[in-house]
């Protein structure tokens, strides 16, 4: 359902009814604009520099000598499998650089930021074969072992990063060589895979081929690009078990040692049956987010219901069942992703950056139909706190995993052995501006609120939509519109779940704000240059509780305002936070700005504290302990070891 | 420090002060009575069957065919390695079958249990190879590789049992088979390890050699096995380390690849440091309860105060940061055994029954010098509470992990494919007239309330002491001293720290209630024949709070009643158990028979219930939910899913 705007459409009836604009179209003020800003000065260059330290590109540049073999699978001092030194996925991690640089540079030019990029593209073109085949790990590390193991070696997923970068530093510099690069291997992936005489009928472990190839075949017009990724998507979970013929290949028992145990029943790569008969989100959490924005956008370009009704099913066992209030995703590390309904552990809560950052992606395309705040909702949730967590507010430091209770011992890093995260935060953000809206034929839909201003076509017309808001600080926004002509169209705002009491007026008049199931007020009129849309979302502070079947929160109450959820840090509350209260329901609430932070918002409640000066020695007693009143004073989270370090929690106590 | 009355002092200055009694010596009744008729009549022949349905003495019977190999560390098919399938430690389990079946005896007299002991004895004695060497496994599975691998084998840790299986057998029976081929393979053992020339320096990854032989020397008034044992506890943890020797003789990668991965630092089986150097109780816990035993036997025997010193620091350790209020220890699956201070997950504590059985092991060991409530009373905490939960009522079914939370799918096993729990907690029971009394010269300690006839001997006078007593349902109690001749003894009671306001009188005459540190009322004076001490020790029903560092437990409160720990189960109080809270002080209770259970006493107590019915789809939601008022039922732990399945909590949340 992403449409780049000015792509050609290529399929036959393209159901996509709203598409995002393209990063440039809008240009991000305010909060998101500071960010970028950081992104752009500060994350790229990062990024490239820690690729760089950790050894990849002696590994992609085809000029340098091989480095030292390393097995992929070896064991730590503690005889723990450590796969996550294995360079065998280091592609797509360079690959998400490259994309998050091409964003970037809209932002800015950056001659010398473009030239690094350059220079890594050019490895890649020197590294790739006759046959169009173009992976640095089978090339250099594994020559002859190509296409062997599909399951465990991530190598269709790398092609896929490579392909996003090679479409997004496109878009952004105009250059084609490493597009012309992937066209190349994706025509030798298609010549490979597939179920005809000769083709193997596999698919990746880990899943990104597929929406990558949506965005080469949006990207290129080339239809075969769709077809394969078709492909991809249907193959998946078929019988007999591509995994097991492939393992078997290998003379492998199939289903043996980790890191067979962990396909044990193919649900960790949501291969277990085939995708339209899939109806609980089970396994690896960043596999599940890429697989099911992969059969959205071929549920949009073919119109095929059967995946669509799928994904319906899909969205709520996760948003209903499995989803942390952070939008993190994945409670368990063993499996970085999914458990039981229900089971949303806090202080050991796995819920990767790149899982809501996944997120983010899927309820994207899930918005592609029609305006759905189920969707849009979900995708300013996970954003502003799932994956948003995941970068520093200076853009130097990242969080992997993205706990909700934290004993003191949880930190962001200057980097990670298993580096995806960092360049996948990096790459949303700077991209943030294509989520903010839906443009149809006949209306525009504002999905989020942020400071901006966008240039953009509807009904016939050239539109600048300019939006003023302090957002997510304030609910006040301002929509101007600038028009080259009177048009008739619907602008379709979106009226949070979380707001209570939206007021918004047109010109100054008000307008009830009626939304109907789809949660966007549809306002369908004439509009004039120069005509003016404010709204009221109130942001008061809410208590959020979770369902009695998730045991973790039982008796907690969380704390959210606006888009954000709230935490209590140490560092203004001093340690033990599990010993304050809040009461039942919110008492008066005070926001002050959080000085370390520009205009970020911190809320002061009042709680009851528990006096625990009064144990020593022993582990068990029976007094009741002391209660006093204080003031519990609550930052963003996805603020949070922004400062000194120590203790975190989101599901605070609640008094009874 | 336990020694059997009438065997010959072994050591050269014997401080072991206060001894238990034999178990023929002490009847008893009531409570604990039942238990013993439930494993003489009922457990102690389902152990047999369920061994020999297991395929046990296929592998120990010489005149079998040897049964098919079975890798000890094969994995499951998950790919999780499965060692609980293996055989190698089967030879203990069948050991702690007859030594519960020797108990049994005491109880009844059981011709047909005799014989079907005599029978594995049999077994055994015809498996003993002419050097004194007795394996089953290693005679018949793996010939040719007998002590190469003391870490994982369980090689002298079988030896062990076996050894208090022939201790125990010979003291029921009389009969000197099993404990003659026993005292040949501890000289064999003996003439295999040590320092000596030729002599391996090892010992067992599984401790329980080290009080076996005690017990044995003990018995044979055989002072070599008292030294082979303090070999045993004083070279473990010596450098060079004995394992990554050993491991490097079998040409192993000494902490490789699984199960050496749990020695990474050694701290799985307590061999980190040598013992005198350990502070800290890790690993795994059955293991460090069975070596702090022999440590203790050994302090005793030797009059080792830097033995005891380190006890001491380890009983502190534990008990202060390390135990489940139920006496449960060792919180983790993984290891079976220790994690991190504080941490005491309620739904997936491990908290082995045998941990808990080990655990009054050692408690009792501590007694030996003098009475000391602390020891005594987390004796009976782990008695009531995390070991005899381990046995169903009937005796019929098992324990094997004991969690203080179950969501319903927690039940009892028939069996268990690693069976070491049902004999360890059979034995217990089966023995456990022998932990209510500690005798010394001039004076007779009582530790634990039970009704009972003892027939000792204290100050060269022969006393009958009967203990009237509902306990643990009432705290009252009625000791009447039947005496040969007027005798001047200390008589030292318990006082429980749980317990406020005891009052004892000593005919008729209240006596001031005045306990010292050691938490024993001490009355010396001359006793005579008839006199009466009644005690009156209330058992009112008392919330407990955990240290606040423990996470798991904030904002809950566990409800006790004299030595039993209490809990919700669904079955009185409906499904949802954790909507339901107590007031921050516990209100009027009310006690009632569990008609079920006989005599056993439920508790009723005032509670709120958050409503949960509103709750439907969604995951998340701002309303405060409702409150009702309600009665909660709480039974005692060790009673639990002995009637329909359902959950269960023992920590409950409490009101604020």
């Amino acid at each position: 359902m992403i449409r780049e705007q000015t792509m050609p459409a290529i399929s036959a009836e393209p159901p996509v009814a709203f598409r995002p604009l393209r990063i440039p179209q809008v240009a991000v003020n305010g909060f998101w604009g500071e960010h970028i800003d950081a992104v752009a000065n500060k994350t790229v260059d990062i990024l490239y520099e820690r690729c760089l330290a950790a050894g990849m590109f002696d590994q992609i540049d085809p000029t340098r000598p091989v480095p030292e073999m390393r097995l992929p699978f070896r064991k730590n001092q503690y005889g723990v499998m450590d796969t996550i030194t294995a360079q065998m996925f280091w592609d797509s991690d360079v690959a998400k650089v490259i994309e998050a640089a091409a964003y970037a540079l809209y932002r800015r030019p950056n001659p010398a930021l473009e030239a690094k990029m350059d220079g890594i593209i050019e490895m890649f073109a020197g590294l790739q074969l006759e046959d169009g085949y173009l992976n640095s790990w089978y090339i250099r590390m594994q020559p002859g072992q190509r296409w062997t193991n599909l399951r465990d070696c991530h190598e269709l997923y790398c092609a896929g990063h490579l392909m996003e970068a090679a479409v997004a530093y496109h878009q952004a510099t105009g250059k084609r060589k490493l597009l012309d690069a992937m066209m190349r291997y994706a025509d030798h992936i298609g010549r490979t895979f597939g179920t005809g005489p000769g083709q193997k009928p596999g698919y990746c472990g880990h899943e990104e081929i597929e929406l990558a190839l949506v965005r080469l075949a949006r990207e290129t017009g080339e239809r075969r690009y769709l077809e394969l990724a078709k492909y991809f998507v249907e193959q998946r979970g078929q019988q007999p078990h591509y995994f097991d013929v492939e393992a078997a290949a290998r003379g492998e028992n199939a289903r043996g040692s980790w890191p067979a145990s962990l396909h044990a029943d193919f649900r960790y790569t949501q291969s277990h049956v085939p995708v339209r008969q899939q109806q609980k989100v089970v396994g690896h959490a960043v596999r599940a987010m890429y697989l099911y924005s992969g059969m959205a956008d071929i549920a949009a370009e073919y119109g095929d219901s059967s995946l669509t009704d799928a994904l319906e099913i899909l969205w709520d066992d996760l948003t209903g069942k499995q989803m942390y209030v952070t939008g993190g995703i994945g409670p368990s590390a063993s499996n970085e992703g999914f458990t039981d309904y229900y089971d949303l552990p806090n202080d050991t809560a796995y819920a990767e950056t790149c899982a809501s950052v996944g997120l983010v992606f899927w309820a994207s395309r899930m918005l592609g139909s029609a305006p759905d705040r189920r969707y849009a909702d979900v995708l300013e949730q996970a954003l502003y706190n799932g994956a948003l967590t995941g970068l520093s507010r200076d853009g130097s430091r990242f969080f992997y995993d993205n706990p909700l209770e934290s004993h003191g011992q949880h930190h962001r890093w200057d980097w990670h052995k298993c580096p995806c995260c960092p360049p996948n935060i990096a790459r949303l953000v700077a991209s943030i501006g294509t989520y903010i809206y839906g443009v149809s034929d006949s209306g525009v839909a504002v999905h989020l609120y942020a400071d901006s201003v966008a240039k953009l076509e509807v009904a016939g017309a050239k539109l600048t939509l300019t939006q003023s808001t302090d957002y997510p600080w304030d609910g006040a926004v301002r929509l101007t519109l600038g028009l080259d002509r009177p048009t008739r169209f619907t602008l379709s705002l979106r009226i949070p779940a979380w707001c209570k009491d939206a007021k918004v007026s047109v010109g100054g008049e008000n307008v009830p704000v009626e939304t109907g199931s789809s949660g966007y007020l549809e306002i369908e009129r004439q509009w004039r240059d120069g005509e003016v849309v404010e709204m009221a979302l109130p942001m008061a502070a809410r208590p959020v509780r979770a369902h009695p079947k998730v045991r973790q929160d039982t008796g907690r109450v969380a704390v959210a305002r606006g888009p954000l959820v709230y935490c209590l840090e140490e560092a203004d509350n001093g340690a033990g936070l599990n010993s304050v209260l809040l009461p039942r329901g919110l008492g008066g609430m005070a926001t002050a700005p959080i000085a370390e932070f520009g205009g970020a918002v911190s809320l002061s409640l009042p709680a009851l504290r528990e006096d625990e000066g009064a144990w020593s020695a022993e582990l068990y007693r029976s007094d009741v302990p002391g209660l006093s009143d204080t003031t519990a004073r609550f930052v963003p989270y996805y603020l949070w070891d922004n400062r000194a370090p120590g203790e975190m929690l989101v599901w605070v106590r609640s008094s009874t």
